[in-house]
């Protein structure tokens, strides 16, 4: 089976083309050996780029678990760097299908190749009972909360999948690491958590790293930054548009006042391909 | 660039055959590129396999780092699949040129394809001052050291890059991570040192996970299960072959009387194959 190594912001997947290659009998068995990084070829996932009767292609993400997740916008710009580049379609705005629907995708050319791809995220969404959490507002702003004797005030959010928004004057290891994971399983979040630490440098960049639900630091989560982003603009620290740099590269934000979605701009980049045996 | 990723024990690098390709310009910044888990293949390092005037093929090791390393044990039995899989010789004990001369490889042979490989390894080094160590003892046996706290008792051994060996009825956690490093950068070893933690299951088998200088815990570490051998019979914990079990796999370890030369056997296999962009 042949295949594409990509990685958005330092988020890294196994890419197979479905337009050329069958898809595979089973693709969460599949997925866990090649993402091994070790035994397989390493990822946090495999994405399949399939074809799709309502849209330029679509995309089909397993995580390196095997569950198959709905959408990753990292993801989503390497998919859609991919159907540009070799040829599955040469529209500069693509339709991509995902577990979350149709998602539009504009690209940006350089000598003939997709460099940069802004992706439509979608509206935040801000009721506490939907997120969900169980702390007060919609959504809970600045909200104290004790982990480990430790006072924090924390921000939620969800782009779909939840959020807690944190914004320190440094980010930490200790916070990271430690606090992170209790977050993540606290009671106040019946479905667990993704946490953000955010260090504010003006009112339109800012420095994030990532706790993810079920997978610990990461190097880039794409929902992570457009929640950052909201939970920043909600408690007045940031403009409508905000550079986050991240711990694989930096993402660009702008929560839209005319349709309320949420944009993210980002790099995606073949780094090799290869052959799998099957 | 063509290459192929293999492992053996879980020890991962990315093998290019110059036999067929260019020798890299540069193979310590390529080393650092494609070792690069998120952003390169991901590996522990690059091996190259050269043409040698002396040998059936010559290995170049680089780490991660950039730093080029003398000898692997778990790449050797690799390079010799590739070379006998590969048809650059047909010869079922190989002799391949390493960072510490030319060392003798038998094959084992299953459907054509090599599937075991036993590597001699070389004569330990005993002498404390050789290994080096400033503890008591050619070598040091049991020698009590405290440890945050702990009392540790530990034999160390030399393979060429020095051990420090300590049995103990569990191996944690606490022990691997925390004292590992602690042990790594301990005054007692002017040059640091690899620490294998060795649970004895009985006279011929263990259970083994070490903490590599200037890694961190790796899944296997070749020279580390031959010292943990040496060590082991030393102190009269093991008969002359032992099984020891890693993370990454099983490796069976012969210490001769003969000849006083440490025998590896363990598994090599091709994982994939692929394209790096040059």
């Amino acid at each position: 089976m042949k295949f594409t190594k990509m990685q958005g912001a330092g988020n890294d997947y196994v890419y197979v083309d479905c337009f050329r290659e069958k898809f595979p009998a089973d693709p969460a068995k599949l997925s866990r050996a090649v993402s091994d990084r070790h035994f397989g070829i390493g990822s946090d996932g495999m994405i399949l780029i399939c074809p799709s009767e309502k849209a330029d292609a679509r995309m089909r993400m397993f995580n390196s678990d095997g569950s198959e997740g709905e959408m990753c916008g990292n993801g989503l710009r390497c998919v859609a760097k991919y159907v540009y580049d070799h040829g599955i379609s040469k529209n500069e705005t693509l339709k991509l299908e995902t577990g979350r629907g149709i998602l539009t995708v504009d690209l940006l050319i350089e000598q003939g190749k997709v460099h940069r791809a802004k992706v439509n995220m979608g509206e935040p969404i801000l009721l506490s009972e939907k997120i969900p959490t169980t702390l007060p507002g919609d959504p809970p702003k600045n909200v104290p909360l004790n982990i480990e004797g430790t006072n924090l005030e924390v921000t939620c959010v969800s782009m779909g999948n939840p959020h807690c928004v944190i914004f320190v004057p440094e980010i930490t290891d200790h916070q990271v690491l430690l606090l992170g994971p209790q977050l993540e399983k606290h009671p106040a979040f019946p479905r667990r958590i993704n946490v953000e630490w955010i260090q504010v440098l003006s009112r339109s960049e800012a420095r994030m790293r990532v706790w993810e639900r079920g997978s610990g630091e990461t190097l880039a989560c794409g929902t992570g930054a457009c929640g950052a982003t909201v939970a920043g603009i909600l408690t007045g620290r940031f403009d409508r548009s905000v550079k986050m740099h991240l711990l694989g590269g930096d993402l660009e934000l702008h929560w839209s006042e005319k349709d309320n979605h949420v944009y993210m701009t980002g790099p995606a980049a073949e780094v090799f391909s290869g052959e799998w045996p099957t």
